[in-house]
């Protein structure tokens, strides 16, 4: 149950509040939201407690929640949010693009990436250095030194990085690399442990939809990481199982309307491993950010022909400036911006 | 098999090569296409046949088929090809947009809701005169009689009416109602009897995606009414069944760009049936626009709570403007027009 | 809303209760049990209405329907029914086994197959003359001819026989040819103008659940059939279609159990379409009387690759007698006995 | 590439052959088969190379693999393999049965459902100590302590115990408590840094399907524990994620017999997650032995309506009496025997 107070309330009417509800042996939220004070109860409400609460006079509305979510519903935030990888803001209004190599494969590769991705308009460098690869003999990753690698390359260009983070015992090393945001993925979704694990790890997380999840199963994995105190969270679509084997999964565009009601958070989506084939990952993020997505994730990559990993669904990199265009202009048609890059580093910038 | 021949080939050699291909048992078509001789083998081409054709002079590219289809094949025509719909060009370059209640329910309930269609910017009428019900107790639709009072309203209005059809015995009254295109469901999507019926009726087809139709699937379905005589088949994506409860069904947008490179065929899409939710239709509809549609064919009611069937997901009046708003501003955006609707009746003209 | 009455509730009060519920306007049905009166309310009664008759004196029991169906709930009956096919009865505690090629290929061949099976130890035998196939192009089965063959078949071995029909104008060559039972395929089961004209047909039914219908759809297709007149229907689950890709379809024989809760018609399983793998099918069939299927139906073929259609998953004879004797000790431990044969023809038999 | 060379090939001949695979820059493995030395190359091999040592004298086949896995592959070995769990062996052609409640909840509940477990006639004792719970605010399990109460509860009545492990950090934890089995939940199939840190726990580990995993995905995991030196896998199917809504999953039987082709370890199933309803439970047992199961993991609970997690799918004691006494039968039928139960301790022994 969520309860959105009345503007104004006084703080000692809040604590109050929630002391009475605490009392009744139920476990409560304060919303970070600084307009409003709104009060989420985890616990199950008796009938009659939900109504008396919901009459008490410094509570304008109270909210049945649909699932298994309080802290990540719509209802918890006056305004949806937005989170800040480094410089760049995801979810406040303006799209944004994450671009880079499946993996990790070596300095000079991810160097020459991080050059294409910035040339071609990203936001976001991405690249994996811990891979969750099906087969245990296929290539894993470099590890922590791919991770070294992904923010030396970022830094070179002046673009933020994103890596997938697979266990607990990883979170030092992200740290320690100054990884600017963690992603969970798609296999790692409902890792409860991971999950909390990377919760007070003081970074954005994004946050892949699961293979065959639900938008209520996905929602209350979000949950667990605003539960465990991570308000930096970007949820990202990533493509479902179905029986259509033409496409390697189908993108499910048609939560992303419903998800902007029923929760807070930016969301972006990733094209590329939805469809596993590149001449369909520029009409899928036009889709996309119609759809009402805060931006896109794409894989690139300067010979896709050669990559270790998922190769055949990246894009080159003049198809990646083919993307960034058709986003910007599919945006501005519906009065959506297009975010600024970073500013080039100073060395870059002809200092 | 599909070979498509050097522009200027001689009919003669054409005739020559064709003979010479039924001369080993092979069933053949010859493409409708007026700048090339396109020509398919339907039946399994033995690899050193395949060799030996695919070597001679006059042939200029031979293509292996993805599936079960060579007549909507890409292959199959020079361009993607369009289908009247009265005076409405759909696939020609222009978002088309069919609107109107699932089903017709009476004379004056039609007749406003073709009003407000025409007014909202819709091009084309919709209605279900026989209904595909789940229960056998639901309202079944008013058969003839509504396909009647289909057809006037959209005179009334001057826009070409649409109508799903159920069996062969019903193809007598879409053609005395003068019922512009017949629409195949999805639970009828591969009722092949149905097909073969209908091919014949020198009226262009609307073929749904079934429920869990793969797109090899789908298209078979499409060649069933090309193999029997029609050339007026237009596609239209409805959403598939997956696991996902939040919604009626999975809008699958990601087969729209791959649709576009395997068929030369126009392709709508119906995101009213697909989401089940009227707030998701304007999202959803720019977002097929976005990924490639032709068009979107949306459920609009007066009254929506008092509708007899699906009443839950249909729009407003003014959330149609809004769709057709929407599918303008972002058909714009990526050089795609919007189709004029049709000229006014006589006297509604002013006249 | 179904009522079960008091056994022994004399007939004018039966009539008196279901005028007065008409009255209210509603429509009902009146159950053929013969041991107790049994009504049903197909429209959605009013609260009030609905404790007002649950408080009546000859009201036993009033239930809640799960679904769209009513004549088809287990509550209709007393007990679950049987159907004869023949001097078949499928659903009355014995196993039954329905077995045949995929088409009707020729007289001679079916004539060897009718053999294969009885020799097999099989009750029924089936044959398709219309083929619903994916491609125009394929072998549409030999139709009429088809039938006649079939049937002809079935007598020289004493074995009722069983056959797809896929469109209402093709119920009197059925009618004609004495086909004993009607098969709805899975691609027709939503065809609701097919089910309406074979439910008059007076000939047993076999209703195959569509590729990815629920089991709410199913029943409610099977009431379909009963609401126009059929009493002899029997379900008959063919496998779902799920992701997985390393079998043909996934059989689901999770809701057989559930089924035998749900309603009181009789349930056979085909594991030869589920599978599409020979070796899958003798473990399959044991599963499916395990988990209390009353009998399977399997493709059988003489010479499998050469078959015209899925001989892929055709049974060898010898593999067919492996079904039926797995099939019978199966049953014999959980106590289900294992149907008769019919009686060879009196030329047959030695005389 | 497996290669299984002749029985009797001298050591010396094996060891040459895979040091002249390994100079190519292959990976390999050598079975543990005692009766015939095997070796699985896991790199992907050049036809040549392929053709060439297929064509050696001392290899008496060499088969391409199906997929991602050597290890786990039926070519492995010579017999499909069994795992001891305790003193009870999965997979020696005697059912077994797993049985416990959901979730351990304290010392005595554990202990009355370990005797309930075994005067039920189950083999091992289950019950979780750490939950993977969809929310956040769900019952967490007792952690390492419940492991503790787990262990007492299954030694007082003579029974190994199984239990789920989440996270690599707890396998000391599992060590130190003497867990019998590390069960690895349907969420957890595909976390590889788990599986790999449990492979060199010395312990037998029961792989559960992951909720929409391929078969193909599935024993590519497994792969991941034999690669990383565990021999003592079993696989669990639990059933999978489809559209159908009446059960919970959809229990997959029909990969079962395919598994027994395609893998020599054993196999068990799960109905109690796949349905989601205790009276289906008995049914899918009997089907799961009859499809060729290894045994079944049931819940099982003193009193299900007040289970902590998933009590209402849980067994009553008697419901699982009847479980095991169909499995019982059902096997026997099928010339499968039933396993001991494991000998009581001393003291209840009647010493």
């Amino acid at each position: 149950m969520i309860l959105r107070l009345q503007i104004g309330t006084p703080a000692a009417s809040v604590s109050e509040l929630r002391a009475f509800i605490e009392g009744q042996g139920l476990r409560t939220f304060l919303s970070p939201e600084p307009t409003r004070p709104i009060l989420a109860i985890v616990d199950r409400v008796p009938e009659t407690l939900a109504n008396q609460l919901a009459a008490r006079p410094e509570v304008e509305q109270s909210i049945v929640p649909r699932g298994e979510w309080r802290l990540v519903d719509r209802a918890w935030r006056e305004h949806p949010t937005s989170v800040s990888v480094g410089s760049v803001r995801v979810g406040a209004g303006e799209s944004v693009v994450i671009a880079g190599p499946c993996s990790v494969e070596g300095r000079e590769l991810i160097l020459e990436g991080a050059r294409i991705c910035r040339d071609g308009g990203a936001h976001i460098l991405r690249g994996g250095a811990f891979k969750p690869r099906t087969s245990p003999y296929a290539f894993q990753g470099l590890g922590r030194e791919g991770l070294a690698q992904l923010k030396d390359a970022g830094q070179s260009v002046g673009l933020p990085v994103i890596s997938e983070i697979m266990d607990a015992t990883q979170v030092d090393a992200f740290r320690e690399c100054e990884i600017d945001c963690l992603q969970v993925g798609a296999r790692n979704m409902q890792n409860f442990t991971l999950l909390k694990a990377i919760a007070g790890a003081g970074r954005p997380v994004l946050l892949k939809r699961g293979l065959s999840a639900t938008v209520a199963e996905w929602l209350a994995a979000a949950e667990y990481l605003a539960a465990h105190g991570s308000e930096q969270i970007i949820l990202c679509e990533r493509g479902i199982r179905t029986f259509e084997t033409a496409t390697r999964n189908t993108l499910d565009l048609t939560v992303l309307p419903l998800l902007r009601q029923w929760t807070h958070l930016p969301i972006l989506v990733d094209p590329s491993h939805a469809a596993g084939i590149p001449e369909l990952v520029a009409p899928l993020s036009r889709a996309a950010i119609a759809a009402g997505a805060d931006g896109v994730a794409v894989e690139v990559h300067p010979r896709p022909d050669q990559a270790l990993s998922d190769g055949a669904q990246a894009l080159l990199p003049g198809e990646l400036t083919q993307v960034v265009a058709e986003c910007r202009v599919v945006g501005a048609a519906l009065g959506r911006g297009f975010h600024r890059q970073p500013p080039l580093p100073a060395v870059q910038a002809g200092v």
